[in-house]
């Protein structure tokens, strides 16, 4: 049997689910989590949808997003199953110690724990919303408006609608036949992409005229007087490091974002096979190849990045 | 027989074809005739493809770009037959005064114009490229990688990669399909979008910082001279009109350029039911509901435009 039919054996020997997702959680584990849950409910079974954060702003107009328990108190978890979705540790999911009779794992992330009794993990898979709806499809449940925009919204997410190098044509066919279900995409996409308050824009216009561009690097910076001067917090800074790389020539972007006086969160983006992971852990960080992020101290931040980058992103490159 | 039907007895009576698209071509232009030529080709019969203004800069990556005539002097046209794609004027596609044996048209705009021997005309389609691809179909070419990648480019620009309301389930169904054919999504997404300038970014960050909001509407200036300082034309400025619009609360955006020194081109976008086209009418330019564009001279254009956009774009959305 297939990971994915002991997952659908999963829910159907149960009768009563608690589905937690990650803490900060995004579109594809909120609209996972929101379809899993009226798929669920669909087939004569409860359930509930937890993240200790809630709803993160913006994400308020998924179907069903009103439900999400942000705690857990007051329930007999201990009877009850549960559905980790979109992440695969008990600490991220905000259920360490929380007890349950079972516990299942759908995830596209890779891993090394081996938290689950049941575990569904496909790190080829683009958005774990795409794993919801085959899951949804073998349970039998209708894909109704509500599940598609969930499910549509995840997959949006996790691949930049469509635009991301996980993106495949089965990817899209599951796409189209959500739409076909009553997903509206240009709904989905104006809540995505054109939700921003006109103080993250009066702080994307500092961000950008931040740019210190020099041959394939651009770094941009973020003071504490900018948030103050825009009124915006770090929330807002989501996404800005990838705005450089819109530049043919830029393969390595870098937005530092000043977290105290002096103190600087950094985070690195790259195209190809330009690897950012090596600048970050040199500062105690960590990441992937393409993405990574660590933290600064000193005056003399914005020039120890620049050294690292040209150490370890950039000279491995020359031929 | 429907339209398309005769669309595809057009191309199966005919053996030498000249395909013409319109003027400043974009990628639903390009990307449907290339991919229109070579499937001709692959039933045994000749198919150039004619556009005045030759491939404009960024669509360079379209798989046969380089096979694009810019001028069919010398070529026998008189006993070819002619196919305008995605335009509907022979004055708009260059071949005003051109002799051809017949003429097809394809096209998704809404036209009151009566060229073409034969026309396939459908305002519900969102891209030439999807008519292109049924056509195609009809006529039982093997959809290769390159003629996927054509079409799926063609698509992706005028659906904003299934972002605008244009796109519908079999929208994005034909997409998949196109992506199973060889087109590779993320492939083209960069081509189209992180194909930028340096020097286009600097005149971004130029654009955005001029921006003045003003509840729902948000006007924004490119003068002679930040062109100048930043290297830049007038070809770089596409699509920044659209940025401000990722503010939730604004409902319009203009952009104003100036051409030469007191005279001002305007873009509009907007939102919904906000109507920009009668504000370009008022200054003797046109467009849609939420499209248009017009000419304004003087050192009171903003202030001219900005009564108008009062008058005719938002008090009429009052309550």
């Amino acid at each position: 049997m297939s990971d994915r039919a002991h997952a659908a054996a999963f829910i159907r020997e149960g009768s009563s689910f608690v589905i937690a997702t990650h803490l900060n959680p995004d579109g594809d584990a909120l609209g996972s989590a929101l379809a899993l849950a009226a798929g669920i409910r669909q087939t004569g079974r409860s359930a509930l949808v937890y993240d200790r954060d809630g709803v993160i702003p913006g994400l308020e107009f998924l179907p069903g997003s009103g439900e999400i328990l942000s705690s857990l108190a007051g329930i007999e978890t201990a009877g009850m199953d549960l559905i980790v979705l979109d992440c695969n540790k008990p600490e991220r999911a905000g259920v360490l110690g929380t007890p349950f009779r079972r516990t299942l794992v759908i995830d596209h992330h890779v891993t090394e724990a081996e938290f689950g009794d049941v575990r569904w993990i496909d790190p080829a898979e683009p958005a774990t919303g795409l794993m919801v709806h085959r899951l949804l499809a073998d349970l039998g449940v209708a894909v109704t408006r509500d599940i598609a925009t969930d499910i549509y919204s995840a997959i949006a997410v996790d691949t930049g609608t469509f635009r991301y190098p996980c993106t495949t044509g089965e990817t899209v066919a599951a796409a189209a036949a959500l739409i076909d279900a009553g997903a509206d995409p240009s709904w989905v996409a104006d809540r995505l992409y054109n939700n921003w308050s006109p103080a993250r824009f009066r702080l994307l216009v500092e961000f950008l005229g931040s740019a210190d561009i020099r041959g394939a690097v651009c770094v941009t910076t973020i003071t504490l007087e900018m948030f103050a001067r825009t009124c915006t917090t770090h929330a807002d800074t989501e996404n800005f490091v990838n705005f450089p790389l819109m530049v043919e020539d830029i393969r390595l972007s870098a937005a530092m974002r000043e977290t105290a006086p002096g103190s600087w969160r950094v985070s690195l983006r790259s195209k190809g096979d330009c690897d950012v992971s090596g600048v970050a852990e040199r500062f105690g960080g960590g990441g992937h190849r393409n993405a990574s992020g660590c933290t600064i101290e000193g005056t003399e931040a914005k020039a120890l990045l620049a050294a690292a980058i040209d150490e370890l992103a950039l000279r491995p490159l020359a031929p």
